[in-house]
């Protein structure tokens, strides 16, 4: 049985935090909630802002983080509508920790591409 | 052409920085860092700490990590041979990184369990 413990375990298969950290714990999730970090966009906006991400990933995407109260979604009464995307409250929050992620990711750059290396010719 | 810029933009297709930056944000190796971040542990160990991983997915993703200078691998010259992984130096500076995500998903859960309720309302 699941005690109130386990519901928040993310070490813990078919859990609900395992299925939120998932929804969150994805590239692109993350770069969408990077991107947004700096301003209030639509969508094609956001696709530029992504570079490689097709639509149908942007879409399902989106369409999670909206389930999940990270990211709010507004249809302005305009023809043709104007849709935009902004980080929630509890979107934000996860602000800190993709943008640790991304300055750890440039402060490695050139180790990593070392470490690389290392492994390659070692192993491959 | 690839600017100096460009290769650290975790925003920019086919950079450096996107491919490193894919190598950390996704659920299996956050929840690699984030066990080994308690301790070092043998690949059994690890398997058995994140619940719902397959053999493969944490060979794949652990082979990535000791590429990328994030985990350690060492084999021991005993028989059979043990062998244990633990965070780099890199790698346990993504720890607070990957800490607040886990504290974040804990902090969320109920308030996302009812946005997810409303949304599968409105749009299910």
């Amino acid at each position: 049985m699941e005690t109130e413990q386990d519901s928040g375990d993310v070490t813990r298969a078919h859990s609900l935090a395992r299925e939120i950290f998932a929804g969150v714990a994805n590239k692109w999730a993350l770069l969408i909630i990077n991107v947004l970090g700096a301003r209030t966009l639509r969508f094609t906006e956001l696709r530029d802002e992504i570079e490689g991400i097709s639509h149908k990933m942007l879409t399902q995407t989106l369409r999670g983080l909206e389930r999940d109260g990270v990211v709010h979604r507004t249809v302005h009464a305009t023809v043709p509508p104007r849709v935009e995307y902004r980080l929630t409250g509890a979107g934000a929050e996860l602000l800190a920790t993709v943008n640790g992620m991304c300055a750890w990711t440039r402060r490695h750059l050139d180790g990593i591409e070392a470490a690389r290396r290392r492994f390659d010719a070692r192993d491959g």
